[in-house]
């Protein structure tokens, strides 16, 4: 579905008012003592009271203002809407950040077209930032982003969560091959790394077990600055899984052509 | 050496004034285009204009006020002193977080009284927080900072800045097999993890190959804490090279006697 330029300005600011009810209810609990619930799988998966808290805050929002948009929300899942318009929330991506008191974890809003995600705004409220990408370009709390060059793996910085969220032994041997060749290595990160990347301090991210709400609100911040993010394969990142951002398009080739095979 | 209340007063005081110093000599330099030296070694090593402006700002101000007292810095080595007392700095710890822009590094700044590092700055101008521990106490930018109760490892949180940090095989075995016994692991941290764990959101890092610039200044935050920071062995911690610090001394107990032989 086609956005207009004026469309596109009333989402986008509707989008920071969700990032700002999702701050209000998260910053009580950030640094607070929580209790922490196991929902079970293969990875420990923390859920806080301020995810929940947030989330809510959100949902209320769009249903009251956009009542035929959908919505994909982290922990309450789907809402059918009637319009292809639905937002894509992460109340808070990077959960580990967040309880270990690292300000690194984010508020994660996309709003996809139908077709791919058009908006994205990531918030970090301890550090005060706020990345905002649109088909118009990406932001830094209003400062305009570019990529930097990097062209070669060999010269490239890269991130990466973690080592274990590689799921199957061919990834894993991919992603160690990209890591092997890389000039510098970094974990631990989440959806700030992103943003980083976005900002022209990171060359290159390889992960994988990504949900779409993980990944959706960073596409439009990463095209915005100029960079490029597939799926391992060059198809579209939008439905999570094996994701792979670079902010130089050659690198991006480079890269995509390592890792295709193990997707 | 021993050193009375208002000695301990005086020289906290000048530590804060080298932390102000060094933060004034980074800052322009965080988030700004650099090019980075390799110093060579088995690690990829960057080293930074900022890195190098800093030390220089800190050790002009110790030669000028204190020109008895030696100091160990990383970017300059040692200069001795006629006194036993010597300061140890590491102006940005975490390299690797400050080129690829996360908030995480920190000044180091310890004063050591020829016995142990008794006086302790992480200073971190990003985000605006001051970490100290002093014989008295611990505090973050003013307030007291207590580790947490987690007496064991099945319901602690992990952190280490990286998998590749261990150096033989039978220390990346004991890792791995801290690693899979605790509740949750989190990569990346560098100083700013060991704050966290002095503020009770952290209960256990492990780390090797460390410098005594990296460890000793969050020696006195942790122990002002309540934590524990030791070798693997159960030793000082003050000469670097494997460190486990826990915020709660039956944890650490407990983790010294899985890594005590892989040291």
């Amino acid at each position: 579905m086609s956005l207009s330029a004026a469309q596109i300005g009333e989402l986008r600011a509707f989008a920071e008012q969700l990032a700002d009810a999702a701050a209000h209810a998260i910053q009580p609990y950030f640094r607070a003592s929580l209790e922490v619930e196991d929902k079970g799988g293969r990875l420990y998966d923390p859920v806080t009271v301020a995810d929940k808290a947030a989330e809510d805050a959100m949902r209320t929002l769009i249903q009251a203002r956009y009542p035929q948009h959908g919505i994909l929300g982290e922990e309450q899942g789907t809402l059918a809407g009637s319009s292809p318009l639905h937002w894509v929330l992460d109340p808070i991506d990077g959960t580990r950040a967040f309880i270990t008191g690292l300000p690194l974890w984010g508020t994660l809003i996309a709003l996809n077209d139908g077709e791919r995600p058009v908006i994205g705004v990531m918030n970090q409220p301890f550090t005060g930032e706020r990345f905002i990408g649109t088909p118009d370009g990406a932001w830094r709390s209003g400062t305009p982003l570019k990529t930097r060059a990097c062209a070669e793996l060999a010269t490239a910085t890269l991130m990466c969560t973690t080592p274990d969220m590689f799921d199957t032994p061919a990834r894993k041997a991919a992603f160690e091959q990209v890591a092997g060749q890389a000039r510098l290595m970094r974990y631990g990160g989440d959806c700030y790394a992103y943003c980083m990347l976005a900002s022209g301090f990171v060359d290159v991210i390889v992960e994988a077990s990504l949900q779409p709400y993980d990944v959706q609100a960073l596409m439009p911040i990463i095209e915005g600055a100029g960079g490029v993010i597939t799926a391992w394969d060059g198809s579209s990142a939008q439905n999570g899984g094996c994701v792979v951002a670079c902010g130089d398009p050659a690198l991006h080739a480079q890269v995509v052509a390592m890792l295709r095979h193990a997707m």
